[in-house]
């Protein structure tokens, strides 16, 4: 399949050249790049940090539960997505149960406790605009993570195992 | 397993009871409920839609495109975040190659043309904030793709084909 | 000056009529509404209530602070930004001196503390995206001023002063 | 007025590090800076821009139009909000007129044409979230002004004047 030459034909607009000198690129992040780990969260829990966004407080990454497992009740501060790459997972709160494809929203002043009951656990990637507010057992606040949290829980782990931390992941 | 009684338990915040006057629930979208078809987009791909903020414009949607289709040459007028689900592909623009688990960010004012030259084509969900401005083979201006393009690419499709428009879409 | 026939003039693109049925208007929020009172925010400072945004926890208004007046140490979870109405301000940590006309903006993980020395006190219009957590004089958390924080503030002394609630301040 | 030492004793929290490392500072930007100048914006118009972030494709500044001017049709591709800074002004296609203090916000899909028939004119402060698509008189697409356009607006305007381009604006 040959490449067609279109990027070099699009318009000249009169702010192109400010794109250029103002504008920043994106990033591709692999999934297994050594760069890119699962990160224990817990005893049940782990996830694999993708893109952080520090002037936005935004952060996506892959949350893997392991069957049997739950994440603390917690309470969004903005908008959280999140769409099913394996297993089967719920809130507590709710009577759904999400499979592979299935896609979630959630918006701010929401609280809910993440679950899997699946033998084979789960799989999701969430894309988390602002912070999440965690709650313990006993509904006491816990912590907050934000997503300089994220970047700590990303970092802390490189910085512990040898890895190099990678750059692009920083939006 | 049982379910914790944690939400009912949350400190009663003086705004807690603003949010359940003025807050706004989340949703389930069911990746193979009728009410969220394929819809074709061009001969080669079609697309799942999710989720539609009118506020914001943005939309989360799946794309579908089959092997050695590919979408035309595009510019970001805002943040656009994808995850691949099955297949693989990439931009000419780039050397990357994108499959399961793979995470691309792209920012505005970047342009780039999607193909899959898998036989199995590639799906990968998008998470898309602002339009998108279409080009055509000879970089002239086509369309642009605001979240109200997707929305009638939806609703047109459902109200053709007989189908309940699924309001839970709607942020 | 007559009024020009523009809008319907704009071309009826396909989408058009998905904005006329999906589409949310804007709204105008007249300063000197009786149903935007100051509402007391401790001692020596008021808020003026403008926007609010349940979806990505944003508020918009203007914080009136008087002579000698100080707002505890607060840490931002999101973008702020702030343009200076009336009289002088400034943040202890920073040597800046913020007069009418004035454009500040600040980013997630920062955190200051708000004054005013000028015998006119000042006023500045904030546009809050995401959280605020304060903090007492002890360094102590105190409270975390969301979007649902900020209604409460407002909706409350309505209700408690026999205001009607402005329901165009709800994006 | 002594200043207080409460940042230092704000809670060293375990991603307070990350912060430091990871986390960007916010700007002042003085109204009066003569880097930032009033650039023309046709015959009736000038704009003063205050700051431009190009991950997000938002920009502020004020809008200044003399009395008699008004600034072409156009429509939103994002959320824009406005607090009026000086004499007053409208959109003919609504009937409220803005005066200092008065607060607007437009929602994505929604198109107008703002006019000041004020002998004094007005100046507005817009943060301006995504693009704007400005049609002529005859209702034809005209321009699309986005993060990029206004930064040109801004950077030409400084080069051609020998004035210093202002770094802190860029978010």
């Amino acid at each position: 399949m040959s490449k067609p030459d279109l990027i070099t034909k699009l318009p000249a607009e009169p702010h192109e050249e400010m794109i250029k000198r103002f504008g920043c690129e994106g990033a591709f992040i692999p999934g297994d790049d050594e760069r890119n780990p699962w990160v224990p969260f817990g005893d049940q829990a782990a996830i694999k940090h993708l893109a952080f966004d520090v002037r936005t407080n935004t952060a996506a990454n892959i949350l893997w539960v392991k069957g049997g497992g739950r994440i603390g009740t917690h309470k969004h501060l903005g908008v959280v997505s999140a769409v099913t790459l394996e297993g089967s997972w719920g809130y507590y709160e709710y009577d759904w149960t999400a499979r592979p494809g299935d896609f979630v929203y959630e918006l701010p002043g929401t609280a809910h406790t993440l679950y899997s009951d699946d033998p084979n656990g789960m799989k999701a990637l969430f894309w988390l605009n602002g912070a999440i507010e965690f709650y313990d057992d006993e509904a006491n606040y816990d912590f907050t993570a934000d997503v300089f949290w994220f970047i700590d829980h990303y970092v802390s782990y490189c910085e512990a195992n040898g890895l190099e931390v990678n750059k692009d992941m920083f939006i």
